[in-house]
């Protein structure tokens, strides 16, 4: 990020939901460099990203606030004085959005929803940069998906993603509430849940391997791209920088495609020579997959300049590294 | 209808969220001609399209439950033995889903889900045709509009709906609970909700023609098309007849394409010379506008051999003579 960029976020009051999860704890780590004023709300609720060590190296540099999104009462106290918003705060997992629709859909569709009522009457004037996801195009008509590929959700949560994102749209359209909305592909790297794969199918990858087990790769030839969580941060951090990208919604990608195969591969060398199996894709996981994807961000690069500065291969060591040394508090 | 189609009614059980509304007491009356087993579902909330003067003519040929679509408990029951499930229920208005986005959300979105997550533990086999809406298309980038057009809806009711129709299609793919969804464009005649503007613009004008007060024309020059209640009612019950449409999404249109300001003329005539006045735009409207639309219903009609039977000036005399004898129900 060019200096120009690093210091607007200089003295402004932060929000983040979900800020003690995966993308949450990295953003509020660069934030605190850049000298913005930090709060993150996050529910800690188990199952999901969020985990108290994630921000053991900016613990007493940032506020920590305990609640969910769902609870509209202390979201109205905390978005007053907040001039950004960084709204992360989601179920993630699809198969639980098939269990548990109706948690969801609270979570993903009507907590949002509410939160963009608050912000409309209590503070019109909050910048909020929504966490998307590639998830609600679902099975690609056509490669690479562009932001005019159909919308086609394979599950509840994409469903409600969808919902979601279009919430902020429509806030940032008719009440002038200045909102950005990026579809994320894989985001990986450090913080990243790895108990199970609820969050992202690299997170058990990472932890069968460290624990030396043999991970197992479903399928193997679906094409995907990947987002190091540095340079998720530093498009979020343009995002929220830049005016003219306000109202819009952007695909993010990474720097290549890549084959599920192929990339267990490089986590294997990464992780020095952990296994992996491949093997059919479950039938269950089966009718909610999408096959091969991989995103145009060009709009996205041409908007904000923005690029990816960390190869696959490379983010992944990084990974590993990280858990070798934390990988008690991910478990 | 051919005969087959109509056959295929006879005897069956079916049940109609939102019975009592506009659509939902045509497709009753329709339903109980070809032998149906018809139970209504309503609220019968004073605000929206339900009224027990809309069944006048089949009252004793129906059963009626009052319950709204939010209550999954007494819907839990309902749906046991259903075969058919026309499932209209939900809140029209755009700009009451502004001022009141949650009520919004609780009917058009969440309430769905429940709905069919109710259907697939109690009565997966049950057949659903789900009525959508064009509005979720938002302001067209090209016209007519087909179904590979982009959503993007410009107000709550908009995304809502999105999300309603998108949790039918994916029960149907990922469960197997066949579901239809028909996006309508403006839809109109006998038993629409005239007292204001909340359903449609055109029940607010017939109200107003036949009071003998001059109806508002907001711009004029907007193209639109219409469909007749009868045509609407035909292509539901074609989409429910025929296997091959489930799984799909159709658009329906109308006959014609015509600008605001001729089918106020139409309605002018219909009425015997009604006196209407062109205006501008309020601002609070134009902001959720979406300015010209009309359908390429050509899916729909190649799926089904649906075609429209009533031309609009034809439809708008049907509809005034309506309501001339039955004004004192609709007030």
């Amino acid at each position: 990020m060019q200096s120009s960029e690093g210091s607007f976020f200089r003295g402004r009051e932060v929000l983040i939901t979900g800020g003690l999860g995966f993308i949450g704890s990295n953003l509020a780590g660069r934030l605190v460099e850049l000298g913005a004023r930090v709060t993150l709300i996050d529910s800690l609720i188990p199952e999901y990203g969020g985990n108290l060590h994630n921000i053991a190296g900016i613990r007493e540099r940032v506020r920590v606030n305990i609640s969910d999104v769902r609870d509209t009462h202390s979201l109205r106290y905390l978005v007053q004085g907040a001039e950004l918003l960084f709204n992360l705060a989601g179920q993630t997992s699809h198969m639980d959005s098939m269990t548990d629709p109706l948690t969801d859909l609270e979570i993903n569709c009507a907590a949002q929803l509410r939160l963009l009522e608050t912000c409309r009457l209590y503070n019109p004037k909050i910048r909020i940069v929504f966490a998307s996801t590639r998830q609600i195009y679902g099975r690609p008509d056509y490669l690479p998906v562009d932001e005019r590929h159909l919308l086609r959700p394979t599950d509840v949560n994409g469903i409600n993603k969808m919902a979601g994102e279009w919430y902020h749209i429509l806030y940032n359209n008719v009440y002038g509430i200045p909102a950005v909305a990026l579809r994320l592909t894989n985001t990986y790297g450090p913080r990243m849940r790895i108990k199970d794969a609820r969050q992202t199918f690299l997170g058990i990858w990472v932890r069968l391997a460290l624990e030396g087990k043999p991970f197992e790769v479903w399928g193997g030839e679906q094409l995907r791209d990947f987002t190091y969580v540095d340079d998720c941060v530093e498009a979020m951090l343009l995002a929220a920088a830049r005016p003219e990208s306000t109202g819009h919604v952007y695909n993010l990608g990474g720097d290549s495609v890549v084959s599920l195969k192929d990339t267990a591969e490089l986590l294997s060398r990464a992780a020095g020579g952990a296994e992996y199996r491949l093997r059919e894709f479950p039938a269950e996981r089966k009718r909610i997959d999408i096959g091969d994807y991989y995103a145009d961000d060009s709009a996205f690069r041409s908007a904000t300049g923005w690029q990816p500065s960390v190869p696959l291969a490379e983010g992944l060591r990084r990974t590993v590294d990280f858990y070798r040394e934390n990988l008690a508090h991910y478990l």
